[in-house]
């Protein structure tokens, strides 16, 4: 059961051109395009004439033609035009979805249009933020639910398991002794860890130098139901990263994770980077994305594996560990949006 | 449901040799086979022993011999040897069809053996006439269901979306505008349409040479529950296409269109390409298959998306248009021949 | 419905080393190890934490270590190592199966661990008798359930169809007028097959050099529920094939078929050749295994057709013919054993 009244990115902005982008979205075939005044639309990808899939069309004036017969639709999706006739019956039309850009992104309403409230999408200001943030992305299709991603985010052990060659480092330690406080929101929860005078990561060491030794911070927020929004860095010991004031030289980075739901067992996971240093260098923002690249290929393995286990046997005999606690919040605050849900709908 | 008193296009005559051939028909998987007097028979694809597909098995004296344990069957289903033991049981036996080789098709009849009339199968006589009518065949294997590759074919207004750059030309309204008239007839339809007085389209074109603009026709009859035959072409304005007499040195073609149904969702289409021009050059002959053959590989690719849509959402919502007469009335025909099957059965 | 109270082949001794090896066997998704300590261990293959498969972890001093979070499980199955934490919870286990080396193989038990007798699996001496029986092994998935693959082994008739062009040769007289005498077991049932004064066939001939005719013996045992040994030679005519006794200079191999249930349509053929000529001929262990890997590279193929097919249509309206004896005896024996496992489940 999906939780259909959120805002959820739909697409990155920029791939949304003049071909027509077919995508499934809570279990609902979608698709986008984009007008020729560049507005985006988003619609059920089926004709309403002989249920051809909309893809195939291409954009006109006037909206999306379908590619079999010729019907167009406007982003609204009202039938504006059938070949070989004036009159055009009111039940011709497909279903519509609002969608808005923003910060680079294409976030879409899947629950009721009339709860669309356009002021509670997140705000990304560093996407808008060149000079200091520059910055990547890109998407992955995820063979899981996107339940199993957040969970991945929202408990960081898994780095000296998974990550050792990457972003993590091969001292578990550093990550199991981790100091983590973990601080509930009303949109979801915040959390942030400290690893003091350790050995930085294979990743950090790539892009900065260090003298020896750092401390390093990870600072999440989870933003209900499927958004996490990362600030990881990393200064010399003593240079006062707890401050986080002084970061010249040091490493910063930040990571923008969206996920969202293809199917029940599956899920687009949007993410960028953003790297807060050498910032004048290309080669820079290029080498953070490669690196980040490898280690969310790192995690979409575990994770379908994962997911492909739960799917035979389901979630019985599992047995909760210290680590957990930040994503039995999460899981908390989705049951009760999705029961909320249940509940309105239910009462209707 | 299928339709089962009906004569299919179950291969076509030169695609069984001395090879047996597996097809699946109306649901059933069947093998082919041409035994050592070059009669052809059509056999369930599955010995009486132990369930092994006959398909693997090789033509010998007799029949078809399984190539598991070595039975033998004729071309009527019985068990005419069995390794190792003289007696052969009465119930040692499997399915079989009857097929009639007719005008380089393989019809076949899968339903009440005693229903199957030869008189039944329409003629086809191009096929006989390679003077006048130079030809080439071929099968798709269609991942849609065979209903709605004949809708493809009863509404030609997709020409100016599906197959611009071929056998239908850029410009929509000639097709959208055409002149159609519909006659009923006792096995399924005719249908004659004209565009008068415009551009010849791109495999036209190829083919034979026009001073300028000219009149074209497209004649098609459907015969239910699965046949489409088709006389299409074009003459230079004035040269009296309408009287259909006088064609030296106009494009005219045929086309045969059968569709069998594979499963309920995918069928095989064969066709076959006629030139009544150029008689005398092969190439002509070939370059018609090749424009035909992309022109059939775009409405396959459009047709299998439309196919793969209606599966998952059905025929709900969806609204008839203007261009849709033929159609409707070819699926009428199609229900009231599943009807009659169906009061038949129940009535058993 | 398996019969789960028997030893089953896991794994070859040596597919077993420091990387963990995932199969399922029985419908189990199973995960195998090899501990620092050398001994094998054999666990459900998923994490009590997050349900993660085990088999993207590692073996590292304890046990096996999950690659997500780092829990580590010895061979019992108990969690021994939750990172972060001191205790451990009770319930923090995976199911774990007894699993012993012997003869090269990895013989597990899928039912209740507490009827394990290690005293009831068969012995294979030929494997620990390298310098008699120089040998080589490998195992080969089968899309087919393990009771279609020892029906193969169970009616040599399809030697003559099915492997013309290896070990069968292509006189299939000489295999339809075997002289086979069928004796049941208490754990099976035995069969001894004579073709005398007939041409070897070609992999024989391939291995030795005979005079002329041979006399020919496949002498095959079935232990229950799902082993074949095989012991299969040839001699010149006159030699005293029929004594067994002087072989020198003849042609004589053991086979050991070993299948295993992976799901009710799939299992592992785990098979060894040990050739008994030119012992110390290292090229004549690998041509004898290159020949037989191609034999059963056909029986695969021809059993998995049946499977396919038998998915479809069930056992419905087969027949039995002479050559089923020794097949109908195995199967019957198999039924014994699920009846007395069903027994004792439905009175427990």
């Amino acid at each position: 059961m999906f939780i259909r009244n959120a805002w959820y990115i739909a697409a990155w902005a920029d791939e949304v051109g003049p071909q027509p982008l077919a995508r499934t979205i809570l279990g609902d075939a979608l698709v986008l395009f984009r007008d020729h005044e560049g507005r985006v639309g988003a619609l059920e990808d089926r004709c309403c004439h002989r249920g051809t899939p909309l893809r195939f069309g291409e954009v006109v004036e006037g909206g999306l033609q379908c590619g079999y017969h010729g019907l167009v639709f406007d982003g609204s999706g009202a039938c504006v035009s059938i070949p070989g006739q004036t009159k055009i019956p009111a039940k011709a039309c497909v279903r519509s979805y609002p969608i808005v850009e923003k910060d680079e992104f294409l976030w879409i309403w899947m629950g009721e249009a009339s709860e669309a409230d356009t002021s509670k999408i997140l705000d990304y200001p560093f996407h808008n933020d060149h000079a200091k943030w520059p910055h990547k992305h890109t998407v992955y299709h995820i063979a899981a639910g996107y339940e199993l991603m957040v969970d991945n985010l929202m408990d960081l052990t898994h780095l000296a398991y998974v990550h050792k060659s990457t972003i993590g480092g091969s001292n578990a330690k550093i990550h199991v002794n981790a100091q983590m406080k973990v601080t509930p929101k009303d949109t979801g929860l915040h959390y942030l860890r400290w690893m003091l005078d350790c050995d930085a990561p294979p990743t950090y060491k790539k892009a900065v130098s260090f003298k020896g030794h750092v401390d390093r911070w990870q600072e999440f927020e989870f933003i209900a139901p499927s958004s996490v929004v990362q600030w990881s860095g990393a200064l010399d010991v003593g240079r006062g990263a707890q401050d986080r004031r002084d970061q010249d030289g040091g490493f910063s980075l930040r990571l923008f994770h969206g996920l969202t739901p293809e199917t029940e067992s599956s899920c687009f996971y949007f993410w960028s980077t953003c790297n807060g240093y050498r910032q004048d260098e290309p080669e820079a923002t290029e080498q953070l994305f490669a690196e980040i690249a490898n280690a969310f290929t790192e995690d979409k393995a575990i994770v379908e594996a994962q997911q492909a286990s739960l799917s035979v046997t389901g979630e019985d005999r599992l047995v909760d560990i210290v680590s957990d606690a930040a994503r039995i919040h999460m899981r908390r605050t989705l049951q009760r949006m999705q029961a909320g849900e249940s509940a309105v709908a239910s009462s209707a």
